[in-house]
């Protein structure tokens, strides 16, 4: 089966070139100049006046994770459709183990959950729940698995928490295997002393849950982190960075050449403290905020830390953009934490929108248009050990390839472009200036002309190599 | 007339790719997984083992440039020859303007010299030694022939020197029209006293032409233009840095987000003050060190600045490594400062062994292979607008490749690999663990087993556009 | 004569003491806790509840300037005279030397306009406003004519500037002879450049000159002279600071332990680019504001510059406020720049309300009791080579004393307390929670219950030894 | 009783004054030139070419600390005793409260163990070992005793360990109060990890204690500290600083006028991991380094850190150099860690010895003489509340005096001077161009030519007020 795409821009990471685009099966074999080549081919997409980019990978979702009392509410299933739907052609989830718990059972758990599931390809992080001998052991087999990347917490004390002490044993395992140590850098214990006073004080509205959160426990994590990384020279890769001088740590730690690495998510971009956690509604009150209760939290916009992550993004002392998507419904799941902030589940979900939130910096001249795409595909995949195979198109790659239309409009709201399984969208009314046309994954058409063509067992789990950054 | 290439790895910016490239006449047309397609060609290479990359791009060289009563040794037709030699396809020069001359005099007047007399395709960029209304008004045209970028000289005063109100005037200028600001950066007024000083005080050899041009003075000159640019909104581009905390300023810049550039040069990154200028021999004395007499000069390895410029290549706060291929010949040229250092003619000749000495990073594991391509072909044609015809071989780009055979060797020395016309090599002994099999330059083989196929007329101007890496 | 001051507390730049303090003729001669001595005297002065603290010195005033074609309002006669009035019981003024004079001729024409006119002490800085082989041979006697600092500009070319070789040349020579070299940190012939074009543009009102005065060369010019002082080894203080990021590059500087240190004046802690430089009144129109035009400029209070100076005075990033006092009347001076701001006399006059001024910042937290008379008094006088004699209240010392009432009240404006020779305020309205009481000269009662006792017979002049501070 | 010094050169924290001082019991009255003043004194003191100088304050000291298992060797009287000796005439002692024990018990121990056994005055310090909510309540009353200050550790898990929670609510505690937080800043679990590792490698040598508190742990939890600090508005001051890097952070801080201080010792100016950590003797081998175990750990002199010490005391990033003595004999008390270098008693004793070590800094140009008593006297007093009472010579102050000779000399050394209750000393060698000829202590003679003439009874609490340096 031949797929030829023809008349596009092809946009790489370092520029565009008009070339058609071959793929034989899954695969792309061949790139070449318009009309320089006689192809028969059995569908021909023709791309003329749009882009063809390589497919969206987002490093960083949660489908269906256990959290606070209630799961996620997309599944892998739910997920990964909206995903497709708005560009996205892989995701990285993580399996999770706790203390007590095996690395592997958490590993197979995740495996069985997604397999078969997956409208897209998939792949996992680990997260390490539980740092101590036996996990450290298990950690040695990861990489065998095409598990090359395990995530750390330094926030929720008695869920996720790992102590300083811990952090350092896992960096020395992870410094001596390559793998890639992801961390949620917030100071867990001085925040859970922040809410307590705050809810004690009767401060229980969903816009406490960002005072809690406050800016100097990022940057002091995030800190801590790099000097971690520094003593036992292993890489690291701080997730979901919201906080302007958590940024300037990062900067600090790369103008000394550490291997140290930053993501944010488009709500940092995009959505701030002052209006959608100081949201009220009619129907909600001022638990509306509540659709925007994530972890780290949405910053002060005044305070200039939406502007620094676009700046980071620019000066590249931000390298990704991920969704840490992770939704809840505000009925029954958002709602557990109607009387008190702390217990609505964390998350938000993006999985859908992110390469048309990313492109809309193109549109507004914050980013360029090769830099659009190193953003939302080729980092990912050096980053993750998937490039050659995801995150580029050229001969042997997958073709997981998306048809963006730059004249084409996107309105995304519940009633309108929304796939994923919320109740709600945490981007309601917000109108992109581009459309993803056309999906393809492995050379499967997914999405075309606005009809969803994808089947649950299309996805594939990725075995990724070493990250490709450090090499 | 059609050239294919087989089994060769091509490397590009961001990684690597199986596959095989297929050019048709002067433009690559094609690339396809190995096997994939059925294609005749009068020419087959086979890369088997080899790596495929774009030709390099020397953004800093002055063919027969005048310069302290002498010109430099290599005319277009020998330095391009030996640019072949070396796996460089493309160079940009610069075409001289000085105070009281015409602009388009100055461009003119090179593109007699280097029309039919190149091997390579050339560019080049405009010094602008004299700003004055009639200059400025000059640089507007610049743009339509082809020409985007412009340097100015903080050093050497009563030749190229710009003081502060000149450069504030031009940086204007170039901001209005897109123009790339190019800048010598160190203060040559304050330099010219402290040589002054020193060779009243006898200090004439070599050697003090490195103690005189004091690193506090590039790292100032470096602020200035950055500040100056910061004012007018200008990007800018530093050429040959040398000091470690000049670029520790580019760096302080770049974590604002401003658009400055660094740029190095193989001697920064290998030769220094300690062991180059200091040296001596038989034959020539302590006047051996005039052999590595070039402006910035070598630095002090035991200070830490060597080190310090791979580490900026490592952080990006470099993003390119140029040659500024200047050579002269020890024997009546550098001989002119026999007696006063300040009379030796400043420069150094590398455009030949520039891919070779950075392929040695990777080797050294101080650079990755992407990085590698990155640094000697893709950045500069991203910097100076020539991306998609240079700098990446993908549909559409000119066929301008090297074959690298990373199991070669290339030793390096006037009785070995040496085509540059002077009378020694900066870079005697060195020997690199890599070998230019084969450059083509638009399909057409100058270098192949060892023997030189070129022609001088061979080489095109390529006219460029703006900066790509502003937009 | 004996005079002695009972029941006041006495501060130093550390902190407080409840001391007597017996004063013979011209000098302090002892402190003794109150009523542990019998001492008979002369004059009693009973400071019960009030501040007993050492005269301020005011090390930046220009009484009698010529600039612009014009000279400051204030003569060394009316100006100290003033300064009596704010407490201030020591200025150090700049005698001048321009290209082509003679420096020891610049020196005794300033000895002869202040002998026998000041109410006060008074010393001298020199200028060197052209610096050449006479002039750096001259500087070897001002240490022994007691003049221990001289001043250079790096803006106003044609008038005073010196470019970086000539200011090379200068700081090498003070390095040997251990001068303190004193700098106006602005890039004059790019902010030539700036007013003009504004100029060009029809924008000519005093506005403008906030403009063309752009931050960006305040801190270029700021950053080269620390360099320049790097480079020679000699010790520097910038004069007049008013830009945030100015003052950044003399906390770097002095991070590194560099001897570099910084001034800012009374009019950049209160006023602003918005407020002042925006002024316009029914009488003067848009020119209103050339009443607050003086070089630096003052800066925009929204951008931080205010509230950055007050950082600086607590991180001893800035060590001195002095005043610039350089006084122009708006009728027939001020007036010369009524159609081009780049006509208008530059300068302020603030002599009399500095302690006044600053008592404001302690009254409104911003600075501590001690670091109150550490700025305004001990400082200048380590700064510049008179700690012991001046500066500090102790045996030996000059009885330059002034008696502060924290609990009176001071309103400034022209029908108020204004005793500058002036046509109007800058600080018209202020109103001071506190009050000068009573000033003594080197034990001689100047000021006291509202009345003045001065004689333009008193002030001496005062030679200086080497900075204290860089022993 | 009154006592007279004469002819001497006072000295204070910006300048010197000749000034006679006249004392009456234990507390100076009067200042006054010499000659001034007919005054009659039953003891006149000549110091004629001396400094008179304010008793030394040294901040940091443990006498007969119960640690590891021993007690420090020596009790308030011996090391009282010895600190006369050295010019020292306060010190200010830690009580210690642990978890489970209530704060008043621990102050009122360490009250029993000190009255009545001092030679010289004392106050306390509160060590805050286990935070909850009974030790949060009992700090509200330790200002009233005269306990302005308190610390915590983040080192030492399981025994004065405190986390980041309970920091943060001491912290708050301490703001509300206005107590200064004082923290030693070392990451303790993470060290603890490292030490074990290193002792499981048989590494169990001494020299290893240096190698497990590595900077980096030091650097992180200055910064962590740092930032709980900004969260929290408290004042903070890290004790005992060793790290470059730590000291880079203090220095980050401060130029943000946070209320950031860092203490020093004189072991981290002058020793170093190579030359002592390394040190190995034929009596003890290379046990011989117990000597210097001490926390935070002696640092590389070849990276720079003693060097960065000494530069930090210049830039004013470091205020204070106390002894943190706490002193163990290498007989049966560092003795225990013979196996294994963890169970060595960490400390050094140094409180006979700073007030010399640190005038060497005078004579060897690193710091001024007003510098030296600013470090050793005006600093303490005024960060822990002790102005004007003791830090100063001034009327009303504690005739803390001493008389230091810069033209004597001072040889340390168990046979020589050493009058702690060490069986070695860790400075033995170490020659000192200065000499203490005589100290009182607020009035009374303590040592003179050579003889003791102390007594065990002398020496009385100091109730200290809030912290100088914060109003």
């Amino acid at each position: 089966m031949k797929t030829l795409i023809i008349n596009g821009t092809v946009i790489n990471a370092t520029g565009t070139a008009q070339a058609d685009v071959l793929i034989e099966d899954e695969t792309v074999v061949a790139l070449f100049s318009p009309g320089s080549q006689e192809v028969a081919a059995e569908k021909v997409i023709d791309a003329a006046g749009k882009y063809v980019i390589p497919g969206g990978i987002d490093a960083h979702t949660h489908m269906q994770m256990p959290f606070g009392g209630t799961n996620a509410s997309d599944t892998f299933e739910t997920g990964t459709r909206a995903a497709a739907w708005g560009g996205t052609t892989t995701i990285i989830d993580f399996a999770i183990q706790k203390q007590g718990e095996r690395v592997q059972d958490g590993l197979e758990t995740w495996h069985q959950l997604a397999a078969g599931n997956c409208a897209i390809d998939y792949s996992f992080h680990q997260i390490i729940g539980g740092v101590d001998d036996d996990s450290l052991k298990a950690m040695e087999s990861l990489a065998d698995e095409g598990v090359t990347s395990y995530k750390m917490f330094m926030a929720y004390p008695g869920v996720f928490y790992a102590d300083d002490a811990q952090i350092l044993r896992a960096m020395q395992k992870a410094r001596e295997l390559g793998l890639m140590t992801m961390m949620h850098a917030e100071n867990g214990p001085a925040i859970d002393v922040l809410a307590e006073q705050l809810a004690a004080q009767g401060k229980t509205a969903p816009y406490y849950h960002g005072i809690a959160r406050a800016w100097q426990m990022e940057e002091e994590a995030t800190h801590r982190a790099i000097m971690l990384a520094d003593l036992t020279d292993a890489p690291l890769y701080i997730v979901h960075m919201s906080a302007k001088q958590a940024v300037e740590q990062v900067a600090w730690a790369r103008d000394k050449a550490k291997n140290v690495f930053g993501e944010t998510c488009p709500q940092y971009l995009y959505l701030s403290l002052e209006k959608q956690l100081g949201a009220t509604s009619e129907e909600w009150g001022d638990f509306e905020a509540a659709k925007w209760v994530c972890s780290t939290p949405l910053r002060s916009e005044q305070d200039g830390h939406l502007e620094a992550m676009w700046q980071g993004l620019r000066t590249n002392d931000l390298q990704m953009v991920s969704t840490d998507h992770c939704p809840f419904c505000m009925k029954d799941q958002k709602e557990l934490g109607k009387d008190d902030f702390r217990a609505i589940p964390n998350g938000i979900g993006s999985v859908e929108h992110r390469v048309d939130l990313l492109y809309q910096g193109v549109v507004d001249g914050r980013i360029s248009l090769p830099r659009w795409v190193e953003l939302i595909s080729t980092t990912p995949a050096r980053m993750f050990g998937m490039y050659g195979k995801k995150g580029v198109i050229q001969p042997g790659a997958d073709a997981d390839i998306v048809i963006y239309d730059p004249k084409g409009r996107t309105s995304i709201g519940v009633d309108k472009t929304h796939h994923m399984n919320m109740d709600y969208s945490a981007w309601e009314g917000f109108e992109i200036d581009g459309h993803v046309d056309l999906t393809l994954s492995r050379g499967k058409v997914l999405v075309e002309d606005g009809e969803y063509h994808g089947l649950k067992s299309h996805g594939q789990f990725v075995k990724r190599g070493l990250s490709q950054y450090l090499i």
